[in-house]
C-alpha cells in the first residue's frame, strides 16, 4: 500500500490510469488565429494579482484555435481516441513586472488528458467543441490550400451553445512565424480547498510562467480576419468581444513541455 | 486586477466563469450497482498510503452507475446541457485507522463541472460515457417498472473503449436503503507540480473523507447482478474484476455537500 | 449471396447490424414541452402538398422535448448506451382533407438507430443534442418534484449552436392526460434519387400517417411555459419562433409501434 | 403549401435545413488504410443479389479510416463545426457481372450530413467515433511526418464499444496512388416501407455504382498494417476479421460527386 504511481489522479498501481502519461510531452498542431482589440477595462478585469496591464497595448488581445497531436514516451500519437484533441483559447496582453507577456483568461478543449495536463500548468481548461477548417494536400474545392484568398473557418462551443466564431482569410506567407509567439505565457495554477472555513483559502495558488522546448512553426500564413463572440450562462468570454479586428493567422507549430516556471506563490 | 472571483478556474470578473458553482451542492440521482468480490491483492494494490486492507472484508468491492441532476444556488437543474450528468466508480473496502471506509480508485463523468468538484473533493475523475437503463411511470415492454424480476443494464466507456458492462435483477425492495451506504468514503485530493526537479513532489496531497448532509435514499431495490470489466490502454480497472457476485441494487439518492474532512496532510 | 438480412441498411448476413432492430417498436419516456402560437404564414410555409392550415387554429403549434427509453423483441433497453436517446421536435396544426392533424416539420434526435426508424415513418430526423430537467424520486434541491412551482428547463442544439430552450412550471395535474395527445402526426416519407436528370425525382415521396398501439400517458401536468428559438446556418426552425405561450406541460408515456398509414403516394 | 425545398429530408420553406445541401458534393480528405484477407465465406456473405464473389481474390479486403473536409456550394467547409467529418468502413472484392467491383457492407462517420448523403448513394452509414494519427508540418516527436518509418494509428468505436483498430508504418512513396483506387466500388440504395404486410418490401432496393468527379490522389506512401476488430451486439464487422495482413497505406484524395449509376431496380 501507498506505492501509487502517475504524474496525476488517478494513481494506480502501475501508473497507467493516470489523466496524463508523465512530461516531457510532446505537441505538434495546426493554429487558426486572430489578433483584435477589445474594451481595455474588459482585458485589465481578467488579470490576477500580479499581473498588471501592458500600457503600450491595452486591450490587444489573440484569439486561437488549434488541432493538437500529443504524445509522451509511449507512442500516444498512435492512440488518437484518447490523445488526439482540439483546443480554443484567449490571450491578452499584460505585464509581469517589466516583462511584456500574455496571460490566458479562458481555455476549452475536448479531451481529459489535456485538461488536466492544462490545470497542472495552470491554463484554466474546461471542455468544448472545437473546429477548425483543415488543409490537405489534394486540390479540390474543398481543400482550402495554403494559398493567397484561401479561408479558414473555427469555431468554439460548450455545452451546446456557440461561444466564438472565426474565420480567417490568408493573404500573404510570413517569413518568421516565431515573431508571432514573441511574448510569454503567465498563468495561475489554482486549487481550491473545500473544507468548510477554507473555501476561499486556495492550497495551490501561484503565478506561473508556461515554458516550452524545441518551439517550431511551419507554414506561417497571415491576413484578415473576423471574429465574434455569442454569450452563454455560465461563461464571461463575451465581455472580450473584439472592437478591432488587427489581422487573420494560420501556421502549424510543435513544441514540447517539460517544466514550469513559478513566479509568485500566494497559496495558503 | 485581483479580484477575480470563482470557486474553481477560471477565475473571472464576475465568478460567472468558473467550472463549478461554489458549494453547496445539490445532487440528486438514480444508482444502479453490483456489490462483488475481487482479488484482494488487487485491491490492496489500489490503496493510498493512510488506508489499510480490511481484514474482514478483503477484496470486497462495489460498482456504481448514476444519472445525476446537481443544483446549487442558482436553479443549475434548469440547465441540464450543462449541469446534469452520467457517473461510475468502483470503491473497494478499506480501512481508515479502526474505521471501516471504502476507497475510490476509479471515477468516470460525462461532465466538466463534475470532473472539476470531484478533483477538489478527491474523487480521481476522468471523462467516460455512462448510461443506465431507466424507469418511466408509463407503463409497456420499454418502461423497466421498479418491480420484482424487472432488469436494469448499465455501461462505462472510455475513449470509444467499453471498461464496465452490469445488469441487476430486482428482487425485493430493502426496508433501509440507508444501509446501503454504511461506510464512509475516503479520497485523496492530490495536485502535482510540474517545475522541473518537483514533478514528485505533489502541491496536494490530502488523504480526505467525504462528508454528506441529508443523505437521503427511496426506492431501493436489491436483487441479483452481472458484472464485466473490459481492458483498455490507459486504464486499470480491469485489475479489480468480479471473482464472485454479491447482489445487484437499484435506488434513488440526494445529498448535498458543503464541506469535506481533512484525514491527513501529506502536502510536499 | 443476397440472403441478407435486417430491417433496414447496413443489410448483413444475421440481421444483427442493422441499424434498428424491426418493428414492433416500443418506447417509454418523459415529455417536457411548450404549446405556442407562431406566424400563421409561416406553419403554413412547412406543409408539403396534401396537408392545409387548420382555419380553427393557424399558427397553433407544440415544442416538445423527450427523454426516451427503446427496445424491440430483444431486450435492447438494457443496451441503454446504443438505444437509450434523447428527442427534440415541432408539431404545427394542419388539416389532412376533413381530419385536424399535426405535421412535424423539425424534429432532433442523438442516436442512429432512432434516426434510422423516424426516416422509415416519415420524422426528418437530425441530429443533435437534448436534455431536460428530470424528476427523482429521492427529495432535496435538486430532485425537481413532480408538484405545483416545481420546474423544468429543456434544451436543443445542434452542431454546437443552441437552436431552442424551454422552461415549464408546474401548476396542476391533469385528470386525462391523453387529451394533450388528439391529434394524429402526419409525416413526410421521402428518400431522393442522386443520378443525375432524377435529383428532384424522389424514389420516395409519401405522405402518412402515424399509428401507435397501447398509447399511455402518465402523471400528467399543466402549468406555464418559456421558449426561445435561436438562429443557425443550416436550420430555419428559428421562423417559427412564438408569438404567445398556450401553457407549459409535463408526462410520462409509452406507446409501440409496428404500422404506419401511407395517405398519398408522390413517389415519382 | 407544397413548395417545400431541399434535397432531403427535413424538407422546408427555404431548403437551408435539409440534412444535406444538394449535389456536386466536393471532399478532401485524408486516408490510413489496411488491405488484408479474410474468410472468403464471410465476404461472400455479405454480398446482395447481384453481386459475385471474386473467385481471383476471394476474401480479399480493405479496411479504411478517413478524415473528411467537405463543400457544396456555400462554403461549407467554412463551417468544420457543421461539415467536417470522420470515416470508417470496410471494401470487399466482389464481381458485378464480368467487372471487378468492390462492395461497401459497414461503413460509419461522425456526422449526420455525411449520413444523409451516404444513404442517398447506397453507403449503410452508421454513427460512430473515428480517430487516425494526424501528419503535421512542424517536426517533432507527436508531428508523424510522411516519411519511411512513420507510424499512423487509427480506431472505430460504435456507441462506446471499439470496433476497430488499425496501425499502419509507412515503407516507401508509390508512384501512382491512382492504382489504390482501381476498382469501383458497388453499393445498395435501400429504404424499407413500414406499413404492415410490406415490411420485407422494400421501396427502394436498387444495386448502385458510385461515381467520382476530378478523383485525384497526393501524397500515397505504402507500408505495413495491423488490423483488429472486436466484438459488439448489434455489429458484424468482426466475422470479417483479418487472416493475413497484406499491406498498409496512407494518402490524400480528393473528388466530387454529382452522379450516380443505377445497375439493377429491385425496388418493390
Amino acid at each position: 500500500m501507498g506505492m501509487l504511481k502517475g504524474f496525476t489522479v488517478p494513481k494506480s498501481p502501475f501508473g497507467q490510469a493516470a489523466l496524463t502519461p508523465p512530461p516531457p510531452w510532446h505537441y505538434a498542431g495546426d493554429a487558426v488565429g486572430v489578433e483584435f482589440w477589445t474594451d481595455p477595462d474588459a482585458t485589465a478585469a481578467t488579470l490576477p494579482t500580479g499581473l498588471m496591464q501592458d500600457p503600450k497595448s491595452n486591450g490587444h488581445a489573440v484569439m486561437m484555435f488549434l488541432d493538437w497531436q500529443f504524445t509522451a514516451q509511449d507512442d500516444e500519437h498512435l492512440e488518437p481516441a484518447r490523445y488526439q484533441y482540439r483546443e480554443a483559447f484567449v490571450l491578452v496582453d499584460a505585464m509581469y513586472r517589466d516583462v511584456p507577456v500574455m496571460w490566458c483568461p479562458y481555455i476549452y478543449v475536448d479531451n481529459d488528458a489535456a485538461l488536466a495536463r492544462g490545470w497542472t500548468q495552470g491554463f484554466p481548461k474546461k471542455m468544448g467543441s472545437i473546429f477548425q477548417t483543415r488543409s490537405f494536400a489534394a486540390s479540390g474545392p474543398a481543400a482550402a490550400p495554403l494559398a493567397a484568398g484561401s479561408r479558414f473557418g473555427a469555431s468554439l462551443s460548450a455545452h451546446g451553445q456557440r461561444l466564438a466564431e472565426a474565420c480567417v482569410t490568408l493573404d500573404r506567407p510570413v517569413e518568421n512565424g516565431m515573431a508571432l509567439l514573441s511574448r510569454p505565457t503567465v498563468l495561475l495554477r489554482y486549487f481550491p480547498r473545500l473544507a468548510a472555513g477554507y473555501q476561499d483559502k486556495p492550497a495551490v495558488n501561484e503565478l506561473a510562467m508556461s515554458m516550452t522546448d524545441h518551439l517550431t512553426v511551419a507554414g506561417a500564413w497571415i491576413g484578415t480576419g473576423e471574429l465574434n463572440f455569442g454569450d452563454a450562462n455560465g461563461e464571461e468570454l463575451r465581455a472580450l468581444a473584439p472592437n478591432r479586428i488587427e489581422s487573420g493567422f494560420r501556421y502549424s507549430l510543435s513544441y514540447s513541455v517539460s517544466d514550469l516556471k513559478i513566479l509568485e506563490d500566494r497559496s495558503s
